[in-house]
């Protein structure tokens, strides 16, 4: 922690810093420049008192933190990558993991035609809403009970793995009866009780990036998992809010190469509703697992016109084969480089 | 709804899209234009298909809502305004209210210096938070049900209600034994398992603007908490997320001035978040009054520089008194104006 | 400037790093420690050397600037306010001044109308543009010197001084024979070339902050002036972009109150841009007096609904006189304050 | 258009309405519906009024663009992609080409030794900054019209056409004496004059995106190059403003996808700008081609921890070369899929 004095800032304003930081159960070492003096406060304190508020301290203009605050998160105290097993897949390590699957379960009927097209097209885990976080009260908001036996029997046909999202503790253990993957929704990313609950959980955890939280504040709620007690998260870049209104989300495929350069967790790219377009879903995802994601989630739907949610964003079933198809496709050419490849 | 077809949009398809319309319960209205067709579909529905997703059908280009989403919560629907009557205190009358105290409840000296000097200073209510949402789980986390006792114990000795945040269904009926206005925080905002449960309260409701949340999605929030039975609910801007990172978030005051457009609901301001920096709270308090607040909420500590949350943006004692002085202030002068003040 | 290196830096990296500093004119200062180096360097430098770039160097993590980079837009040089004197009209003095007048020049018959209202109504400047900066080039553009000619016949007649807007170098001395005062629109805030321009002119200059702009690159835009040796810079907060699509822009009004903290220069508001709704002009324009704004910019229009250019934004000439009868209204009551104004 | 009107707007406000969407060349066509009317507007109007401005008219809610305002840069227009010829090097066509060079030319040593590295590494184009436009005024500024010289000679050199910013109108024949492709900086987006100059230009342009541009607005901005008379426009996007800090700005790769949607126009990326991280580039410019960027500008300097701007973000020569070969490496494998790829 870095304490910048304020330029006429007096002596004694400077001891009364020291002293701070010192009863803070930190070192303080003191820099006397030309125009001003800058306080370090260096070890990591430990007992308790937030060395921040002495910003609010006479003759103190800005405090500014060194170190970065999240820890068994950070790649720094686990440098080999994670993998999480969700029923039986990894998600982490060489090969790239497709979840797909309708926004909400529907019916019968709808899901499982989803499920066996998803996965002939070479999905390794069926997504699906049973509880359904809707900005408005007039909208569908999910099937609940009836939906998690859908996804088991879903997955008793196919054989696929099955993520759905948590809304409230008061769910969560009917949910992880059926589902193999608990999915905190970016408007739940810092509901500290929801991450509180399931890091108590014998589940692996999606954790979706908040529409407006930073990569840092993303990896400090996935640090309330670690701490908690549950290793196993994987990390979900979905678009945050931007000023642009042509995509629904602004699709923030940098961050998944610096979380993954940050953390040793798996992260993986929601292409539909980081676009909000279905035209732009295959593109996107090719770019995400350039960019270094361990995988997709995408929302297909049999009839994205007849959807009870998320219809302008889902593929149908021939349009999800098609990107299947293009994501193992011959990558492009580059002028004045002599690699090419062909298919074997 | 208007179905905006593209240009190049086959007569079937527009019949189709025509159909579509009619069987979710809207009257189609067909506009033929010189370089492509509008679908305009009139009434509301009524059978709870989404006719967003229409948006995926061939042949149309994009589906714009027309209607405001949100109904109990709109001036359209009920036009005068509500006064929320928070344990006697009238919030969204013709007085503004000032709610003020730490942060977080520390300790019992901390809490009851605090009460006293802000009612002494002319606030109505007082705040301080038992459960605190905490970015990293390594920050202080509140003192939980020992705050809630102190709280009532500050109450009692001062005659002020009491504001407190909850961050779970689980904790609600506890805190809403102590506590006379419930708040929702900003990254609750769409914790939609937690709007439903207090709705169910008879409690009025503090509803905060999410970071990130528009002024729709807010009204919104409060819709989930109208149409489940709770017509006693104040909404408070405290910030957005922006670009700029001189201030914590960027307060958006003109968002207060369409808020009392749209809904009859009170707003209040939060210039502690609003701001982040203790030096800017006067001024944006006396704006947020001016820009037709019914009230403040605001960060006071007998200390900030030892304060364990929101230290940099906290008034010490008697910065709050000054506050309120100068929130009574006379107006400044217009040049060119005739009309002058003076103090009764 | 703080230099932080990485966790696992070895002491050579250290020593280069040191090496680095001290050939970049600054003083370097070491601090080792318990688990990274920190290397302080004091002083200004002086030899031109950019010592951020020694992020790239091996070791280092990350490099923070610790002081302000503006100078003489800083208070700290000068604490005393400048007052800005427009065509006799002070800015930035003791009482607030309204700009007033249509976005664009359309007609004689709009301009002098415009002009004779907002006279009347207590205007002390007329704004209007000749040159128009239009998103499309299929917009109307302005109608050049023409306007220009026009604005000096408004100027006869009312005696207002006259704010216009520049948009290229080459304009800049005959626009200057016409205006007061000279306009840099949002989008020229970094048009580096016209800064260089108008700093050379003996006219003042209102700088608008950009759409995207922090405080701090927008005093760094006005240090260019100061700099190039133009003293008198007017400020003008317009509304930053933002995710909320409801307002035009997002006021940000704390940066009014935070720029007069950092800068002795004045700072007006403009509610027109700024909101882009007109039904929000007069409450906000309170906001921006009460928040410390030394006066208005505000787009008034004969007829609204014919305007070429911004009619949803811009009063009316009854609207507009409502208005100024508004900012000098008295302030609203505080629950619990004893301090009443009656109007003399 | 489509104007919507208020729900309790009487007959005759809407009959003004259509009159005056009549006056203003449109055809008007009325909808009544259960709760209220609308009114469209077919046609393009023609008489240059500008039928937003009818959102003021007493009675109107708000007022709906239906039609994408850019023409000339359309696929409507024009469905087959525009290849710009730069020196000889097509851009947009089958192959990927990559600009690189330093930030800004220094001297004649770092600029050679730059253009042999990113030669011989497969650049098909040089970049080399010789008016810089910098945050500060005090700030390295270029070395002006001695850079231009020193990039004539690398172009004899190693044969690779030239691109270098253009900051201002004066300097545009000076720098078209010298450069192969014209480079509009973010920052001037919109600086109307400047494009308007460079539109009569024989030269072909790469216009980067504002940092808080909407994709339609850098395509209204190509507009008026295209409507200027200069068809060859490269776009470039560079990044936006977000709230993430962590990065310089936020690469919205998907709006690379939309924007191909969209346009005929060539699109590429700069992923220096976009992220600011040297790590990161390598990652973000394999997903920039993957999602279909038609090329790649890439800062590279010799010794970016002296770089005189932007070396946090530069690659050094080595570096480049790596991420070359990175470019052109297999893609990485599917789960679930058959197909794989060797080198030939």
């Amino acid at each position: 922690m870095i304490i910048n004095m304020l330029e006429g800032a007096s002596e004694q304003h400077t001891r009364n810093v020291i002293e701070s930081v010192r009863s803070a159960g930190y070192q303080p070492h003191v820099i006397y420049g030309t125009e001003r003096t800058i306080v370090a406060a260096l070890g990591s304190g430990g007992n308790g008192v937030q060395l921040e508020a002495i910003e609010s301290a006479p003759g103190v203009e800005s405090v500014i933190a060194i170190a970065h605050p999240f820890k068994l998160a950070s790649r720094q105290l686990k440098p080999e990558r994670t993998v999480v097993n969700v029923g039986g897949v990894p998600v982490g390590g060489e090969e790239i993991v497709v979840i797909a699957g309708p926004c909400s379960v529907e019916s019968r009927e709808q899901l499982l035609a989803t499920a066996r097209a998803v996965k002939a097209a070479g999905a390794q885990l069926l997504r699906g809403g049973a509880y359904k976080p809707r900005t408005s009260p007039y909208d569908f908001q999910g099937l609940g009970e009836e939906a998690l036996h859908l996804l088991s029997e879903a997955r008793e046909e196919t054989g696929l793995p099955i993520v759905t999202e948590v809304l409230s503790t008061e769910d969560v253990d009917m949910i992880a009866e059926h589902a193999d993957l608990l999915q905190v929704g970016a408007r739940n990313m810092q509901n500290f009780a929801l991450l509180r609950r399931l890091a108590r959980m014998n589940r692996p955890i999606l954790l979706k990036r908040g529409p407006s939280a930073t990569v840092k504040e993303w990896l400090l709620a996935a640090e309330y998992l670690l701490v908690g007690g549950n290793p196993n998260v994987i990390l979900c870049e979905r678009g945050i809010k931007t000023f642009e209104t042509e995509t629904r989300n602004t699709l923030d495929l940098a961050a998944i190469a610096l979380t993954k350069e940050l953390s040793h967790l798996p992260v993986i790219a929601d292409p539909s509703h980081g676009t909000g377009r279905r035209s732009l879903i295959s593109a996107v995802s090719k770019a995400a697992i350039a960019v270094g994601a361990d995988g997709l989630i995408v929302e297909v739907h049999p009839c994205p016109e007849r959807a009870l949610s998320d219809g302008p964003q889902s593929l149908d079933l021939a349009g999800f084969a098609a990107m299947m198809r293009h994501l193992s496709g011959p990558p492009r050419a580059i002028a004045g480089s002599a690699v090419t490849f062909r298919t074997q």
